[in-house]
């Protein structure tokens, strides 16, 4: 009765996957299943050339290493695109061309890793030396072999720098089209490769490569493979990124420390004057009370704004996992609050705390702002707002450190130095055809949601895409939520790898 | 013609001067001048001595060089008082009992000096190598050698650590008594000497020296040579010392630091947090908005205030001097500042600024505060009306990291540790018959006025002599304003050291 239960049981549960999932993907996941041993196997070969900007000449084995994996693909007209000079980090591309085709995709990921410190990580790990393991390490995962029959539980994962930010993405875009050819299934879109090599430095020279290779790197739309899936585990879309840019402050207040006893009360301080000048930018409620910091935004469209009633709540979970208290601003969702400018303080700085504390009263104290933007924003535009607000608070803003000149004219002195640099918001609509499509395509891998986002917080140049290419983009993350991208301990869980093939694959049959 | 106006011009001074000054005072002084080539060998052979608590073996040469200075001039039973063990810097005792004297006067002076970094110091100097400068290095002083004939311009300074803080009081005092036994001049009150080892290093031990020997510093008042004279010049006399105690803040967030595209106007930002709770202990007009911050204050008596409206404005020269703005509080002159107790940001940390800046939201923010006392403040009390006021803020507080339970049971959490130790304010009245005689004594020295100030900004533990001793205390500055004392290129006004010679002896002939 039990075991009749249970085969009953599956039937439905295969039904149902059977009803939400396209053949196509069923044929790329039986494929991938198949080749798990030589795709883990060329995997681990990746991860074990280190891929930080302090090591230019190994970034460089990584492209030739990405060159033979896309060759032995089959992949054709398959080069590096240099910057302005070979003495930057070049990106890789590659294409298959479809006869017939009208319509171009382009795959995107990036090869180059953040900054490793292997002291911060496990003493289980070294960052380039990838291994396998029965879990997550906070989930007390035990290191085991590789298996010589490629048989792969989805729980395990791998863990090594690059190994989900943003290799994983190179590996399952290579793997996807590897495992549509092997499967006989046929791309109706051209397909374009292009993986970066300084994504982690600020895509410093991307600009450089774009213009220089826009018509090599024509398309319909590019596919953005970074990221992390949904903390909920569901795969998830991006259409946009906020963007983002910085001002440095600096309050100044008597020339020399003084004493506080014999001063305090009397000389101004400027911790004092920073907290109560940062205090001044927000109200109670946690909105930014500057002047028309929420103007400009262009509101989400109708379909955005049903997709964001979509987004499962993760909220109560991720206050839990941080040890948090309320959200800065009350009764704010953290998928609406991404949806809205933000003011955030990264580091402020006055005189010293801790053992170096001492009773004076500091000179100067310094705060870092970073300002993200959301569609309509310009980010000189925010920028001024906040120093306008500024100067409202009684300030003299200044670039430069105060003369005598100015200490004697002004009482409240600041100097702000503005990032010259910023990254506006980008969002691609979800109303056009062409992502409609790929929304379907993504939908039709799973048997879950598919949650789909107006925007990222973080910033990507995406805009970059935008100035140089006029190209639409999209973002397909495929890692696990909790990989430790940017920090120690970076991993990914094989099934996210495994699904991230067949979400990949699934895109490049566009039809 | 000419020349019978400036003589008649230097016969009125003549007799201003005259008027003004006691008939002791000018044999003081006439004895100093005579013997200045001895006075200044035998202090710059003192400077020589290092005398930082790095170093205690020197520190204790200091006390025995002392002893032989206080024993060559007279005075008895010349000893060390040690503290509870004898590893600790001891105090140099000496006595002079007047046969007949039924009052008695102690002079405090301290022989440590701060730590000293010679790099910091400028080119020309070496910490314990006094110079001989034509004046101040700020104005183009000039390194001249120690004239042979004895003959000293009181405009010159000498340079070394110790030179005004403190050795010149153990110089002015010691010397002081020399003068006045050489000029046949006779005390009425019995004399005693203490001079300190440790006062640079918080009076550690001075306690238990005190408790120790208790009975043998019995006196009618402890008379405090330490510390500048007024910035116009002028000489001094502190009543009092403003209270002093610290509280370190600690607002927490998110456990982990997070990326301010992903989560920023979501997570709270400590650094905000911290900034609002600084920016809400203060009034609009600088006024310490905390409940009750200002009860308890001990008014000034009619006497005090009186010699308030007397203390000479040195707010206009100070304000240009230190190029600062308007005064933390409104309307407010620095003199009466300090009469009030006080709230000090010492310093303020959260996140990185500058180069190790980046785009996150910090986990905690961290403040010292420094709370000066006055009058009728308990220091613990002080500190409670702080932690009241956070809590008034919505805060949890607590003395240890929060666990996992608080952070999920409080919004908002804050560590506060409460310096277990505190100063309470001191400050002698006006009005006591000893005083006025010490107040006319000082004015007998001088044609100028004599600055009372009911209390100093700093602290010293004077609460001390009145713990363990019941002991009254006034401290008579002698050191110029500009001498860079606790900072880099110390140095001593001779005119300063002489007139303080001066006027200690004038002190120990108090009738």
């Amino acid at each position: 009765m039990k075991k009749l239960n249970h085969t009953v049981l599956f039937l439905i549960l295969a039904t149902q996957v059977l009803s939400a999932q396209s053949t196509e993907s069923l044929k790329i996941r039986k494929q991938t299943q198949q080749n798990a041993k030589v795709i883990i196997r060329e995997f681990t070969d990746f991860l074990k050339i280190p891929n930080v900007a302090a090591n230019p000449i190994s970034l460089r084995e990584n492209a030739n290493f990405i060159m033979g994996m896309m060759t032995n693909k089959g992949i054709n007209n398959v080069q590096l695109l240099e910057g302005k000079t070979e003495d930057t980090t070049p990106a890789v591309y590659g294409e298959v061309l479809v006869p017939g085709a009208k319509q171009t995709l382009i795959f995107y990921a990036h090869y180059d890793g953040q900054p490793v410190n292997p002291a911060q990580w496990d003493k289980k790990l070294t960052p380039f030396t990838p291994q396998l393991f029965t879990a997550s390490l906070d989930k007390n995962g035990t290191s085991i072999p590789f298996p010589q029959d490629g048989k792969y539980n989805g729980e395990w994962r791998i863990y090594a720098r690059g190994a989900s930010d943003d290799k994983a993405g190179v590996d399952a875009i290579l793997n996807a089209y590897d495992a549509i050819k092997k499967s006989g299934l046929k791309p109706t879109y051209n397909l374009k490769f292009f993986f970066e090599g300084e994504e982690e430095e600020g895509s410093t020279h991307l600009d450089a490569i774009l213009e220089k290779n826009a018509k090599l790197l024509t398309s319909d739309l590019w596919i953005i493979c970074d990221g992390p899936v949904h903390q909920s585990g569901k795969k998830q879309l991006y259409l946009g990124v906020r963007g983002d840019t910085n001002l440095d402050l600096t309050v100044y207040a008597s020339k020399r420390p003084l004493h506080s006893g014999h001063y305090g009360n009397w000389a101004p301080n400027p911790a004092m004057m920073l907290a109560e000048l940062l205090a001044s930018m927000k109200e109670d409620d946690g909105r930014v009370s500057i002047k028309g910091f929420y103007d400009d935004v262009i509101p989400l469209s109708p379909s955005e704004k049903a997709a964001l009633l979509e987004v499962p709540s993760v909220d109560a979970q991720m206050k839990t996992e941080l040890g948090m208290g309320n959200p800065e601003m009350k009764d704010i969702s953290l998928s609406e609050a991404i949806n809205l400018p933000s003011l955030n303080i990264n580091g402020i700085q006055s005189g010293n705390v801790g053992k170096m504390a001492s009773n004076q009263i500091p000179t100067t104290a310094t705060a870092v702002l970073d300002l993200r933007l959301v569609l309509g924003n310009d980010w000189k535009r925010q920028q001024q707002k906040v120093i306008d607000h500024i100067k409202g608070q009684g300030y003299f803003v200044t670039t430069n450190d105060p003369t005598d000149q100015e200490r004697a004219t002004y009482p409240k002195i600041i100097k702000i130095i503005a990032n010259p640099n910023g990254i506006n918001a980008q969002r691609t609509s979800m109303d056009l055809p062409i992502i409609k499509k790929v929304i379907a395509a993504v939908k039709a891998t799973t048997n879950d949601q598919v949650v789909l986002q107006p925007t990222m917080g973080g910033s990507l140049p995406l805009y970059l895409f935008e100035k140089y290419l006029k190209a639409n983009t999209i973002s397909v993350p495929i890692a696990n939520h909790d990989n430790n991208q940017h920090a120690e301990n970076e991993n990914i869980r094989l099934q996210n790898l495994f699904d991230g093939i067949e979400t990949m694959g699934s895109l490049m049959l566009l039809k």
